[in-house]
């Protein structure tokens, strides 16, 4: 039972009803509501503890900079701009006052930055901390950026670096103390800014975010007229963390890159007459973007050698 | 350290960006965005196993009744029509494909029959079971039921009757085994006409939901123009849950009916001259409505012999 069967199965039981301003319901990075002066979209993701994060591996205020940056990461992929976030968390008895305050204030700081209005949550206590965000975002009328529109041809991008947040997980699951190692970890960021780009720009036929793993992701973008794609392994962008583990640590990058969750980079597909714009695009954003492929008719993925490969990415439910 | 405190110290904190489109932050009920066409109500609570609930005495079906009345009474508080919900389901390993289909099924029959779009949600795994929705719905321009807003002399009232949820509890907790005893407080119910009823009038003065107990949440109505309220206890409607369990377990309805959760009934203030369109009203409704007591300019809630009543209701931070 996959993660993915079981929402699709509960979206057919439990969306009986649709709403005809509901532009966008399930399946995307986040659902859109018709609005007059332009679509609201709207995104939930949360956080769970000893599953997403330890606390005797992440300080409270990290804390609030990694779930600020996954839920963001869903209305870059979208290219609409972030406007207002519920909270909703559980607290354990073994959090304090401190703990939270502690949250509270790295919360504030990186909201203010990224001019985020925190319009309300719940607070309650339960045996396993966690933390639930719904954000909202204003699109401009009439355009989005949907994961389903990449045609056969068309280049595959990734902006900045893969298999950071994999690499420094696993550090930190091994009990690794020299937090300067994955200290960019911890560190608050979005897409926005390249979303909106590419949404304004109209220079991307499809995109989503990296959040369950380059190649899970990956498969997000293939559909039954372009059900393929062939990716160029040496061009991957690996991110420094995933270096400095892996040299730690004496293992290869790869499985981090490939199916590495978290990354909250865009993935993104380009047709080939739009591509020449790609260079002036990193370069007023100074944002690294990467083409690691192409789009094709053949189904499955595979690297320029012929060989498949299979998305092992995040997925709470593989296992059961 | 209470929960509201808690609440207020983190808002401190976290709120640091203000977007002039919020028209209500945290606080009330529910937060208002404004947008062009009718300012849009948001609301996020949440179901945390072994605190709200434990799988030994509720349904997936029933619980996913549960959350949606508990959600979509803070919307009804408001004078809103609901219009939309996003769900956070954690998963424990001891729940399988069938209990989620089952809660599925339950929520999607109740959504349609709510008109209410499920437009996103986010599915994981933890160590104990939690739910968490975001409810939106629309208001009409210029008019919202707040909190704040009693004169003193304002007759306080009730819909409904009190004291059957935290009446259900106390029997199941007790490992009481006759469903039937206690099966309305497994019926999916909102107020949410009623809002709208109070809000088109204009009759109520202020308004909330029960869901932390009567006088913890009329305690939110106080405010430094009206501190006060008189009770008249005779008055009180008892739900016939809490009268067939107090009979069983042998012990008063009072602390349920005063200081019990969950009731997810209305209460609300009206001025003097505008009772006596109340009767109207509820026979319109279908819906019982009783005036329990009045606001009043001596601060603190007293009962009609002037003792002071405290509230004692839901507060999860309430023994730390």
């Amino acid at each position: 039972m996959s993660e993915l069967q079981l929402i699709d199965d509960l979206v057919k039981l439990a969306r009986s009803y649709k709403d005809p301003k509901t532009l966008l319901g399930p399946g995307d990075d986040a659902a859109v509501i018709d609005l007059s002066f332009g679509p609201e979209c709207i995104t939930t993701d949360q956080y769970v503890e000893n599953q997403h994060f330890r606390h005797r591996w992440i300080r409270p205020s990290d804390l609030a900079a990694r779930c600020l940056s996954a839920t963001v990461s869903d209305l870059a992929a979208m290219g609409a701009t972030p406007r207002w976030l519920t909270l909703a968390i559980t607290l354990t008895s073994d959090q304090d006052r401190d703990w939270l305050m502690n949250f509270g204030q790295r919360l504030g700081q990186i909201l203010a930055l990224w001019n985020i209005d925190l319009i309300g949550g719940d607070l309650t206590r339960g045996e396993r901390c966690s933390i639930c965000m719904t954000m909202g975002g204003t699109a401009q009328k009439g355009r989005l950026l949907l994961r389903r529109g990449a045609q056969p041809d068309d280049g595959i991008w990734v902006s900045g670096n893969l298999g950071g947040s994999a690499a420094a997980v696993e550090y930190l699951e091994r009990g690794g103390k020299n937090q300067n190692l994955v200290v960019d970890f911890f560190s608050a960021k979005h897409r926005v800014l390249l979303g909106l780009a590419l949404n304004r720009s109209g220079v991307a036929s499809s995109c989503c975010d990296i959040s369950d793993g380059l190649l899970t992701d990956l498969t997000s973008l293939l559909h039954e007229d372009c059900p393929g794609a062939l990716l160029d392994l040496k061009r991957l962008p690996v991110s420094p963390i995933a270096t400095r583990v892996s040299q730690e640590l004496a293992c290869s990058t790869r499985p981090w890159v490939l199916n590495g969750g978290e990354d909250f980079e865009l993935l993104f597909t380009v047709p080939p007459r739009r591509e020449e714009a790609m260079g002036d695009l990193s370069e007023a954003l100074a944002i690294p973007l990467t083409r690691i492929g192409t789009m094709a008719e053949t189904p499955g993925i595979i690297n320029v050698e012929g060989r498949a490969l299979s998305p092992a990415g995040w997925d709470p439910f593989r296992d059961s």
